[in-house]
């Protein structure tokens, strides 16, 4: 049976140069399967933060340009460490942002998170705030498997992108594999 | 019995002119008992997204000058809407770059959270995550009575800075009477 | 165009006989679409605590028979109070029996849960932490409209098990029917 | 500096004979600070489902004893595996009875919270629902280090009752002793 093509996008929650999630969330086109293409959203640390009275002058461009990549995709996947026990404050103002467009881009959207950190909790806490976020939003938050990497900075290869420990790259393909079967079932 | 004199500093959520919040908050001045001041902090909007390479090249001048005001405080009071049922991505990320500084300006800090919406859940979702993220920081959560406002575009005036109703200032005024009660116990 | 049809179970999670959840639940079957017949769930009351031991000598039969009609069902509706900020114990250790069964009841599940409250705030705590139990179960829980209904106690008639209010009934009609909806996309 | 005497009492959320959190209570006297005394609890396992009609005929006897017993302690531990991502549904009902003791026994009590599991979460998400549940219990939750044992099986002697890891044991010393400190600070 052959598949139809899917099509993810990727919002990345760290900013920073060096960040394992970054490294992490380009490794995922080369282990999605066969009929998924995934691509990486622009950067939302240029964003100033959501200010009521700012929006009444109009969205900024990227938050245009980045819900119209999200509603045009068959699913949304979130690559994000956690910051304080939660969702990183930039990541949460770009999705206050995004949930004011008109088009209302996570409406019935699929979603997957993944998150990692050095420690052992693996970004736990943030994926589960971010799933009531995610009902406000009225997207579909794919469930298991989870990926939460622990020990996330020995298991990714910075400067190449790439995921180098294998048991973790087949962890994330498997993921990749379910939520790709997740998308088509409710497209 | 005299009480020592106690000196609390509240944070504000949301940033624009008209803010039912920023109402609320400026009118906890003279609500509070007669020996506890309290302070706005300057606003949170103006700093940028945090980013570790950011970070790296020292914190932002705000960040600093609230981090200072806080650790001298006898209690931090967050007063803020809730997005997207959570914390509202600005308020998060100046989170993320005080919980950076050296001096860790919560730990064991008295917190008390107000909230409020126009509809009736008035801004829970937002302050139990708020919670969860008062874990990490090392501070000591004020629990109740909890101060969830529905309705509150009908119960403040926003040119003057006023709760206008009775009955909300009064349970207001309880809070924060508690709320020093409390941050006198654990002192 | 002729919808298929849809069986539907309703756990309850009050168990006093003058519950007004009960009372709710009662009310489903006839404010449900055409096309779906929804059908409440034996008590989840007799069980006995979950504990491993008990567990190793086998599932108590009304386990078994709630498994085997969740697991059968086209969905799921939870209807529960809630205790002390968050999930009934009674409902909770009803999950944790059925989470254990080999079938897997809840997997790939649509669940709808609704809620409600003498006062304001209507069980959203409970309908977060129910959600993020839902997480582990694997099923996948309908977002919104979400039901929360503040004042329940005036809103429903205990002796007949009915919603007396029209614009709740309407309400609770409209999510039926979404919910609905939601159970044939991913069916 | 002589400490004053506290008086600890600890519920443990699971049940089974050879649980590894039983065993992880049991080691807590011994690893108490000179001035601690800790003590073990009766079983909530033997209580029935809270139930507004069988609380209308009154409190089960254990209910009532683990209440007084919590009520006259300077701080209550909570020993607890997580099941299904929350709290135990033994150990909810359990506080859901004890929540409606007319004497409160939680209020302004200091509470720790303990955990493991043999996998690498550790029980992080029955903590933070479980906090959840002590703000409504007026309860001052005690925040940080936080107890999350991972790998708890391989940690503890379920027989002697003993935890054979010495990390992890002295670990738990230093938590018992910022909860004393704590403990004495808001007393």
């Amino acid at each position: 049976m052959t598949k139809s093509p899917l099509n993810f996008v990727v919002m990345l929650g760290s900013l920073r140069k060096g960040s394992f999630h970054a490294a992490f969330a380009k490794a995922l086109p080369s282990l999605a399967p066969a009929n998924v293409k995934i691509t990486i959203l622009q950067s939302i640390g240029q964003l100033s933060i959501y200010d009521g009275d700012a929006h009444a002058d109009g969205f900024p461009a990227p938050v245009v340009a980045i819900g119209e990549a999200i509603k045009s995709a068959d699913g949304l996947i979130v690559v994000s460490p956690e910051y304080n026990y939660s969702i990183p404050g930039g990541l949460k103002n770009a999705l206050d942002w995004l949930s004011r467009l008109p088009n209302a881009p996570f409406s019935g959207k699929p979603v997957s998170i993944m998150s990692g950190s050095p420690g052992p909790i693996a970004g736990a806490r943030m994926q589960y705030h971010l799933r009531q976020v995610l009902v406000f939003l009225d997207a579909i938050a794919f469930t298991r498997p989870e990926v939460m990497i622990a020990g996330i900075n020995g298991k990714v290869d910075v400067d190449a992108g790439k995921i180098t420990d294998e048991t973790t790259a087949n962890f994330v393909k498997a993921h990749l594999e379910a939520f790709a079967a997740f998308a088509e079932r409710i497209k």
